[in-house]
């Protein structure tokens, strides 16, 4: 179909490669584009020193999302809260979010209601207003677009790129639980489709499941910094991955890191089904994603204050870019950082 | 899949009943979100008495576009075009958009620049910001999300709900032209099917494919509309076809409608196509979409100031609501409008 005499595949680039050379020539040439793409949100002007964020995502069924065990008023709710997380992750508070999805005839009115049920409940949980969107067909699948806008004032919005040597690097809740959930979610849709007699094994596995079909934003824990005077250097939200977002924060900041996995926070459940998959628990997290919690560096001089902080943990500290992204096990081995890609929701 | 007791079919309601089921609950919380679902663009605070707009379109490959006649460029072009329009339909500027997409792996990267290639074509076509985005896969089709910011100051916003009694109505530019243009591309679509040794006969259409491929904002017209003092009392954009945004328009506005068949802008490529094609002219220019022109509505005083300028035509007048929706023919004869449904880009 397409007569290009060279062809490059998309996977050569990888998903941020891509963006980046579809994106690299862009000007601006608007005062009110504040900021373009390469952070959490894009930034316009709005009433004096405020600003609005937007950002938006679209979900593909059988790529981001697999109805045979995610409910679909799970899916409206998990759609609304990983755009939400973005604006979050600039520090700013979510207002508005816009709707489109496309739907093929096997869905009934009814399952859209289920949809729009959890995406209204997703709503009132973070106080949005749903205030635009679009309906339309497909051939097949479902597909939900999201765009998700907040406001912030200009001096409280935080930027990818802001993280300092020394400052120390902290992560909100705890890491891997979703993408364990996920593995036993499929392990369980497996089975199910080699015996459907079989009764799905999932009772002792609650907490991940719900990390995964129904995430939370840590706005809390953005809220009780914000109260302890607390302004992070730099923020992030974990979608992809720690160890991916890690890389996004370090090479924008122009820093490296260094991370202590005993200081991972990790739930005894998301370690107990690492172990019972043979997985190591801190791989699972660095690079398991749709977490949904923030990674961000504060001053050390904020450390006094942030270690009363329920739910914030401190895992490592920024070093010189030139010395590079590592991590220590708990033995004390030296390893090197990896890009572990993790395709997020 | 779904465990409903009850089964609605989406077709049973259309297109607009299933937003208006989805959404008729909505109250706005926030102060900010001055005006929700129902209008061309969703209204949020700004600067002052400025006014942020914002609308979000899904187009999905195979429903919305055919890649068989629709090079990728083009598709690019005119998705930009399609939001835009709804932007100028608030008779706001339009300032920024984010561009989702997901695609599968029979897209190169080549194929993805062509697509982009299109986007900014149209970005710098009418002075546009891309400033975010996403990029994902899907299973087979191209599918593309485009939500588009605007900007106005609050007293130069036009609404669709503010058309009344003996107000003029008026479109710009032809209608029905982009509607012919699909009707020849899938003519010569399925003559190729059946023999591709023939070669297409395109070069008699080339205004109303040109039409159909690659659309333009009607933003020239509302300038010339400004320049004379003219505020509109209602406006929006011909997106899937007149007849349908007139019955948006008089519902919305409480009122009824007369249109004079004779006054209907049709280009006579159009005419001819559609005569050729067995069409009737009047009823393509009411019911083909994807034209991208506005309709709207002015007081009766204005008329002397309207008629001097280009591309702007009287189709119509305002009538009590009670007395219906109604055009005549050339004959003189009273037909009802239909709600002539057209699936639109």
């Amino acid at each position: 179909m397409f007569e290009n005499n060279s062809r490059t595949e998309i996977n050569e680039l990888g998903e941020f490669g891509l963006i980046k050379k579809l994106t690299e020539n862009i000007i601006l040439k608007h005062q009110s584009s504040i900021l373009g793409v390469g952070d959490d949100c894009a930034v316009i002007s709005a009433e004096g020193s405020f600003r609005k964020v937007i950002t938006t995502d679209m979900l593909v069924e059988g790529v981001h999302f697999d109805l045979s065990y995610t409910p679909l008023k799970h899916l409206g709710y998990k759609a609304v809260v990983a755009n939400l997380s973005d604006i979050f992750a600039m520090n700013a508070i979510p207002e508005q979010i816009t709707v489109s999805v496309a739907m093929s005839n096997r869905f009934s009115v009814e399952a859209l209601e289920e949809l729009y049920e959890g995406i209204y409940l997703a709503c009132d949980k973070y106080n949005i207003d749903l205030i635009g969107g679009d309906t339309s067909n497909s051939k097949q699948n479902l597909i939900l677009s999201i765009t998700a806008i907040g406001v912030a004032h200009e001096n409280e919005l935080v930027y990818r790129n802001g993280a300092k040597e020394n400052d120390l690097i902290c992560v909100t809740g705890d890491l891997g639980a979703a993408y364990m959930g996920l593995q036993i979610l499929e392990r369980e849709k497996r089975i199910f489709i080699e015996n459907p007699n079989v009764q799905p094994d999932i009772q002792h596995y609650d907490f991940i499941i719900g990390k995964q079909l129904k995430p939370e934003c840590a706005n809390k824990e953005l809220a009780a910094l914000k109260l302890a005077g607390i302004k992070p250097t730099s923020l992030i939200d974990i979608s992809d991955g720690l160890a991916s977002e890690l890389f996004h924060l370090a090479e924008q900041s122009g820093v490296g890191v260094i991370i202590y996995e005993e200081k991972l926070p990790i739930d005894q459940q998301t370690f107990d089904t690492a172990i019972e998959l043979n997985l190591n628990p801190p791989t699972v997290a660095f690079s398991g994603g749709e977490d949904y919690e923030l990674l961000f560096t504060i001053k050390q001089d904020d450390f006094e204050k942030i270690k009363e902080i329920k739910d914030i943990h401190v895992i490592g500290y920024c070093t010189p870019a030139a010395e590079g992204m590592f991590s220590y096990t708990k033995s004390g081995t030296k390893l090197s950082l990896e890009k572990q890609g993790y395709k997020a929701f």
